[in-house]
C-alpha cells in the first residue's frame, strides 16, 4: 500500500467553520495552462486625479464634493445595496417562494489620500489608521445593525471599479448567509467542546506550525487547512476577541505591522499588485450585541485569485461552482511559499 | 406607507434547494460601471487544428491519438483532478483537522468534430446525441460512483481553455458539497410536504408564469426565484424523473430542441458566444441507487456571468464571498429580457 502523502494524492477536507467541504488534488498543478490570462496591470494610476470620485476634493456622482481629507475618509456609497428602508415583501404565500426585508447602509473607506498607494506601500501608522477607522464604523453602524461586513476589493480581477485604495462596510439588518453559517458552527463547537472554535484552532496550528504564514505577538496568519482559494489565508487574534472595537491599542499597532508583512510577501509571490477580496468577522452587533457571543472569534479571511503567475488565477467554474471547491496545491505548500517570501516589498528594493 | 416593488426595494430571497439566501437589490443597475471589461473575443477559431488535443486525429499530451470521430467523443481527462486510486489520509486526529479519500475519473467529451461551433449552432439531431452521450456517460460512471458530475465551462470568462466544444465529466466516491445540500432539501421537503420539492416547484412557475422563459411539452426552463447569476436558469423536465438516463427518446429530442432555443436566446441577449457553466444534477447513483431516491428531480443549472453586456459581467466578490449573494436586476426582469429575446440565433440571420 502506498502512504498517503497530501501534495500527491487527492483527498477532501472539511471546513468546521463554514461546514463546507474542498477537493485537494495537488497533482493538477502539473497540467498546462491554456486558459485566459488576465490582461496586464496599469501601473500608472496617478496620484491625484480630480476626476476620480474617492480622491480628496472631487465631486461624486451626487454632487458632494471630498473634503480634503489626508488621512482615511469614510462616506456613503452612492450606488448602495442597501438603503436603510425598504417595505417588506410582505408574508410567504409559499414556502418555496419566502422573501424577507433587507435594511441596511454601504459605505466607501478610503485608506489614503493617494491613489497610487496600496495598504503594503502604506507606512504602519498609516495602516493603523485604517484600523482604528474600522473599529469606529463597527461601532457606529454596529449599535443599529446586526452585521456590519467590512471587505476590500483590490485589483480589476476581483472587479474593483476604482484603483484608489479603499474597502467598504455594508451592514444590514439580517445576518448574511456565511455570517449565519459561521454563527452555528461556532455555537455547535463552543457547546461541545467548551471553548471557542478558531481559538482551539488557533492553538492547533500553532503546535502544527505547517500552515503557519506570520506570528506576531498579538496575531496569527496561517493559510487554513480547509482553504479553498491557491493562496488564501486566516489572520486571527491569540488572545480571545469578539469584535474590531475591543482590540487594544498594543494589538491594533502590531496588526498593523503584520498586515503590512502579509500583503508585502501576497505582492511579492508574483511581483505584482496581489488581488484578494478580504473581510472582517466577528461577533453580530445591534440590539442583540448584549447576549452571549463567546463562541466567536474576531478574524479575518483573504481570498485571493492568483494561482500560477500575476495573469493565471484559479476559476472557481463548473465542478466548483455546481459540485465542490477543488484546490491545485495543498494548504501546506502555499503557506510553506508565502513564509520564504521576504518581508521587504519587491518594488521598495533594498537598502 | 410605500408598497413593496422587487424592482425597486431591495430583499432578501431564500433558496430551498441549496438552503442559501441571496441579496436582491435591483436599484443597483443604475450605477455606472467603471470596472474592468472583459478582452474582445476572438472569433477566428479554425475548424479544424492538429495541435488543438480535442480535435479528431489530434495527439493528446499523453501520446494517445484521438480518433476522426465525427460526433460525441469521450475520453479520459489528462489532467484528472480525481483519479481512480489514492490512499486514504486515514483516521482524523482532531475534529477541526478532517480529511477524507477522495477516488474518481475525470472525463472530458467533446461535442463535435468541429472547434467553430457551440451548441447552439449545432443541429437538434446533433444536440440529442451528446445528451444520449450524456446519458450513458452517467449510467456507466454511475455504475460505480455515487455521483456523476456532468458539466460544461463555456468560454474564456468561464475558466474554460479550450474553444473547441466539449464539457467534463467528474465522477467521485462521494457525494459533493452542493450534492449534498440538494439531497438534505429534497428529502426534508419531500417527507414534511409529500412530494419532490422541484416537482412542486416547476409546477408553481407554470402557474405563476412571471419567470418563465421556454416552455415545451416535455420541458421548462426559468430563472429560479432565488437565483444568483443575472441570467441564470434551471432546466426542468415536467415528469417526474430521476437521472439522465431515465429520459425517453421523445424527451431526448424536445430536451435537444428546448436547449438549443435557450443557448439561442443567451447568444442572442448580448450577440456573443454566451458563457457560462452548466451542469445536471440527479439522484445518487453507485452501490446506494436502488435506494429510495423518490425526491429528487433530474435538472440543469445555468450560471452564466455576463450583466451588462458581452464584456461587462458581473463580479461574485468582496461582499458576496464573506457575506451573501447579491444581485443587480430581479430574476422577473432576467426572465422578461430572455423571454422576448428571438429563437433564431443572431449569427444564423433571418430568412
Ligand atoms: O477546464 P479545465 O482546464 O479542466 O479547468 C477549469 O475547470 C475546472 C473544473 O470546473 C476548474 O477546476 C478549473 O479551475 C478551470 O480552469
Ligand atoms: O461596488 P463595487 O466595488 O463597484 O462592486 C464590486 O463589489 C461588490 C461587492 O462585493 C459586488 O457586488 C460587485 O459585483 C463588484 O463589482
Amino acid at each position: 500500500d502506498t502512504a498517503f502523502r497530501a501534495s500527491e494524492h487527492q483527498h477532501i477536507r472539511y471546513n468546521p467553520l463554514q461546514d463546507e467541504w474542498v477537493l485537494v488534488s495537488a497533482h493538477r498543478m502539473k497540467r498546462p495552462w491554456q486558459g485566459q490570462v488576465e490582461p496586464p496591470l496599469l501601473n500608472t494610476v496617478p496620484r491625484h486625479d480630480p476626476h476620480n470620485p474617492l480622491c480628496p476634493g472631487a465631486t461624486r456622482a451626487n454632487g458632494e464634493v471630498n473634503p480634503h481629507y489626508d488621512g482615511t475618509f469614510l462616506f456613503d456609497n452612492d450606488f448602495p445595496a442597501l438603503q436603510p428602508d425598504a417595505p417588506s415583501p410582505g408574508p410567504s404565500d409559499h414556502p418555496l417562494f419566502q422573501a424577507e426585508a433587507a435594511r441596511g447602509v454601504c459605505k466607501v473607506m478610503c485608506f489614503h489620500p493617494w491613489s497610487d498607494v496600496t495598504l503594503p506601500l502604506m507606512s504602519v501608522p498609516e495602516i493603523r489608521a485604517v484600523i482604528d477607522a474600522w473599529a469606529s464604523v463597527t461601532e457606529e453602524l454596529g449599535a443599529q445593525y446586526p452585521w456590519v461586513q467590512i471587505f476590500e476589493n483590490k485589483g480589476a480581477m476581483m472587479g474593483c471599479s476604482n484603483p484608489h485604495p479603499h474597502c467598504q462596510v455594508w451592514a444590514s439588518s439580517f445576518l448574511p448567509d456565511v455570517a449565519q453559517r459561521e454563527e452555528r458552527s461556532q455555537r455547535a463547537y463552543q457547546s461541545q467542546h467548551g471553548e471557542p472554535l478558531l481559538m482551539e484552532y488557533g492553538h492547533q496550528e500553532l503546535l502544527r506550525k505547517e500552515r503557519l504564514v506570520l506570528t506576531s505577538e498579538h496575531w496569527l496568519v496561517l493559510v487554513p487547512f480547509w482553504a479553498v482559494w491557491p493562496f488564501q489565508t486566516l489572520l486571527l487574534p491569540r488572545r480571545h476577541v469578539r469584535r474590531l472595537p475591543e482590540l487594544t491599542p498594543t494589538e491594533r499597532d502590531d496588526l498593523a505591522s503584520i498586515m503590512k508583512k502579509l500583503l508585502t510577501k501576497y505582492d511579492n509571490l508574483f511581483e505584482t499588485s496581489f488581488p484578494y477580496s478580504m473581510g472582517w468577522h466577528g461577533a453580530p452587533t445591534g440590539s442583540e450585541a448584549g447576549a452571549n457571543w463567546d463562541h466567536w472569534q474576531l478574524h479575518a479571511h483573504y481570498y485571493p485569485p492568483l494561482l500560477r503567475s500575476a495573469t493565471v488565477r484559479k476559476f472557481m467554474v463548473g465542478y466548483e461552482m455546481l459540485a465542490q471547491a477543488q484546490r491545485d496545491l495543498t494548504p501546506e505548500q502555499a503557506a510553506e511559499r508565502l513564509r520564504a517570501l521576504p518581508e521587504v516589498h519587491y518594488c521598495l528594493g533594498q537598502k
